[in-house]
């Protein structure tokens, strides 16, 4: 039986989870309270309105935290905003694009995907045609795809849809950008948007931040059908967020009360030091790792830029067993960095500087220990 | 903004969380370790063992612990089992019974329901009747229904299957009895099971064990239609938790890391104090509580009979407010019960003895509280 008082510290530079502040470590450990006691409604208060400034949300967007992962924010969005026969267009360039068409055939959407090569961004022009040529109900697209290392542009395709004379839903994917990197959901119109707690966060997987426009929150209280997943439907979690006309809550689940702890202080750590001191974190520290990389003749898989900060694809040099050198980071440097996934599985290494992680001492350390390993 | 660092221990005494082992708060905080690291794939594989022995399950009965509450246990229940046009049958008589129901309905099952007094068991014979006269692919019950304190009797209901020429499915709600009275799914016959961390378990809230018999197992399989909660989905999961012919494991989602090592150690100390240890110290428990509230002219809703060890459903005498009751437990003694749900609202308490809060003192802690307050 593993002795977990024992298990190693490991430095998290893979795609996810990410290393953890200490203060969220030692805010899981404290004492459970019940999920309807006085002070842990607080705490919901509380993080619902950190969660408003992280996403950078208009005052009108409904947030709050899921309880599941990232992938159940996911399936959230869609579970919430699709009913069968729905018309869905997903922008595809990596593994969370194509999960996003599987996720929404699944719930009987009429899916059409546009598919861009692994490691280049989304486009606008295929977009605008497409667009022009059917009406879509929801256009889904992910803002930083972790399995090429790629930042797509999102701005762009917002843009497009405004021209549009019944917007479709703008659905954004905050998995991996969330709090390392300008997420814009009320400048840039976004919808419907969800994240995860083990990225830029810094806190340990288990929960899914997410956000729904007012334009979104009309439709999905104007379904036709009932929400396919009693789970996370948000018409019944709303209903314990948000104390309702005569402040009572309604109970739905029993929230995640442990984890929550653990996204509120993560969240107040990210405010204290300030969005914008942390995004110019990841990027010094992804700089710092690009120029590195390039002294030890590794390269990177994404043009300049469209380079996600926090998620570095470096291809692995010829001759080279990628998992080998994993493998010695792990054991010998303890140090743990990503493989690649689908048709770059063997071909990159996927590198992560995301939230605490993003920091010079740790760019340093795996340098290092790639230039001993490759050695 | 809340103070995590100062938040008061409440004996939680409610319908759960129940009270958390010391071990389990430690653990919450070790160091996260990827979701792929060899360490990590042990520690899961000590969980579905941990799994099979407290579900009492067969060598050949899938266990693991899904990535949400023990509501999405009962999500990914329905979702995996069930395809549109399905028919099941629930047993309900309570919250939790009524909630199946809305769960498989908005799976597209068809979906009949016995229903029972709230405060009385599910009964032999009307079940009897009704298998007679209709085949259902899935019956599901709830054992230990936490809305109204009642131990559905299972094993009656299970030899009434054994008797149908194409037995159905039995699918057994375990959230709230897993740890803390006999759970015997191979004995009994049961083929799904789920259950909820903060129950007897006595871990924070997150996670749900869940068991598939190898029949489930090959029904799923077997299934016509993809699974329409991808998050949920079993045929996947399963390629993340057990590995596969070549030793691989397919990533699916990250999994929740830490919540995982609170489960791990509170399935060790549960296993270390032994199951029949724990079900008799739950007994215990449970009988000082009825005698003492007894001594102070309460009573309880459920004949001796069908009573649950573990949840306490208490008539409100005459008179009191219930709300006003329970404000003080809180304020004063630092001590949460829980409220009636739906019929019951207003007219029980529920106190609930789970896991680590099954303990003497806290029984004279709760008895000494409710006689001050009632004085």
């Amino acid at each position: 039986m593993t002795t977990l008082t024992q298990l190693p510290e490991i430095l998290l530079m893979g795609p996810g989870p990410s290393c953890v502040y200490d203060e969220v470590y030692e805010a899981l450990s404290r004492p459970t309270l019940g999920h309807l006691d006085p002070l842990f409604l607080e705490i919901m208060d509380e993080i619902r309105s950190q969660l408003s400034q992280v996403f950078q949300a208009g005052s009108d967007t409904l947030t709050m935290p899921l309880s599941g992962t990232g992938s159940s924010g996911m399936e959230a969005a869609f579970a919430n905003m699709i009913e069968p026969g729905d018309t869905v267009l997903i922008l595809v360039n990596g593994v969370f694009g194509v999960r996003m068409v599987d996720v929404a055939g699944r719930l009987g959407a009429e899916v059409d995907a546009i598919e861009f090569e692994w490691g280049t961004p989304v486009l606008s022009e295929p977009v605008q045609t497409k667009l022009k040529a059917k009406r879509y109900k929801l256009v889904g697209m992910v803002h930083a795809e972790t399995s090429t290392g790629v930042a797509n542009p999102v701005e762009p395709i917002a843009r497009i849809l405004d021209t549009l004379p019944d917007r479709p839903l703008l659905l954004l994917d905050c998995v991996t950008s969330l709090g390392g990197m300008p997420v814009k959901l009320d400048e840039w119109g976004v919808d419907i948007a969800y994240s995860g707690t083990q990225k830029c966060l810094s806190c340990p997987p288990g929960l899914a931040p997410f956000a729904l426009s007012k334009r979104a929150v009309d439709q999905l209280m104007a379904r036709k059908t009932k929400v396919p997943n009693w789970y996370l439907d948000v018409t019944m979690l709303v209903k314990y967020w948000e104390a309702g006309g005569g402040g009572g809550r309604v109970y739905h689940h029993t929230a995640p009360i442990n984890m929550l702890y653990g996204l509120h202080t993560a969240l107040r750590v990210i405010l204290e030091e300030g969005l914008e001191a942390g995004f110019a974190r990841h990027s010094a520290a992804h700089d710092q790792l690009v120029q590195g990389l390039e002294d030890l003749d590794l390269e990177l898989l994404v043009d300049p830029e469209y380079r996600l900060l926090m998620l570095n694809a470096v291809k692995v040099p010829v001759g080279i067993d990628e998992a080998a050198v994993r493998r010695v980071l792990r054991q010998h440097h303890h140090i743990e960095i990503g493989a690649g996934l689908g048709p770059l599985a063997g071909k990159v290494w996927r590198i992560g500087l995301m939230g605490h992680t993003a920091r010079a001492a740790n760019v340093k350390r795996v340098l290092e220990a790639l230039r001993l390993s490759l050695d």
